[in-house]
């Protein structure tokens, strides 16, 4: 395997293991480090995020792929999919148009867990 | 809901959502802000951390209760535990203490995915 930024390459997408409901979750961070939110992919939403550089997901509730932005505009521009050890657990890394979270809030974590 | 540094407060443990096996996913993000790895929590495994500032998750496959290091030494203390828009994902940022996947690589996001 190569390196690349430190990087090693080499998991395929027919190595991903996706769960009975055929889906992965997804991870998506931005160049800053920040975690933006977690969404579930598919194959098909995988193969068209590495095709066109553009983050997909499934929507679980609307039972359908979605492309992120397609109606908010708020887009994720792909600099990297990683996997995890397990393959998984995606991670999209993005470049974020507008904030990630329907709320509007820059990201989908904005308050803490309390007993 | 007050704010903490730019964090709203104010998700209450009973108002998590877990899915039907009673679990929610976990992301454990480390000061840098690199993603770690992703696990799951049942309900038990927050109320742990929460309690005592160490990570805890549940393990699918070992259907047990895990508190991340407990084997390794490897182990993560809390800097903060938020929950997102939907309060059905979980991120904790943490301070890891050596590699965090069990691979020895200090992420579990090592490898890039290809078509």
């Amino acid at each position: 395997m190569k390196k690349e930024n430190g990087i090693m390459e080499g998991v395929k997408l027919g190595q991903v293991k996706f769960n009975d409901q055929g889906l992965v979750p997804v991870v998506a961070q931005d160049r800053d480090g920040r975690v933006l939110m977690l969404a579930y992919a598919n194959l098909e939403a995988l193969r068209l995020t590495l095709a066109t550089g553009r983050a997909h997901y499934y929507s679980r509730s609307r039972q359908q792929l979605w492309r992120k932005g397609e109606s908010s505009g708020n887009e994720q521009v792909i600099e990297a999919v990683l996997v995890d050890c397990d393959q998984d657990t995606i991670l999209y890394r993005v470049r974020q148009s507008g904030p990630a979270c329907h709320t509007g809030n820059p990201t989908c974590f904005f308050r803490r867990l309390e007993t």
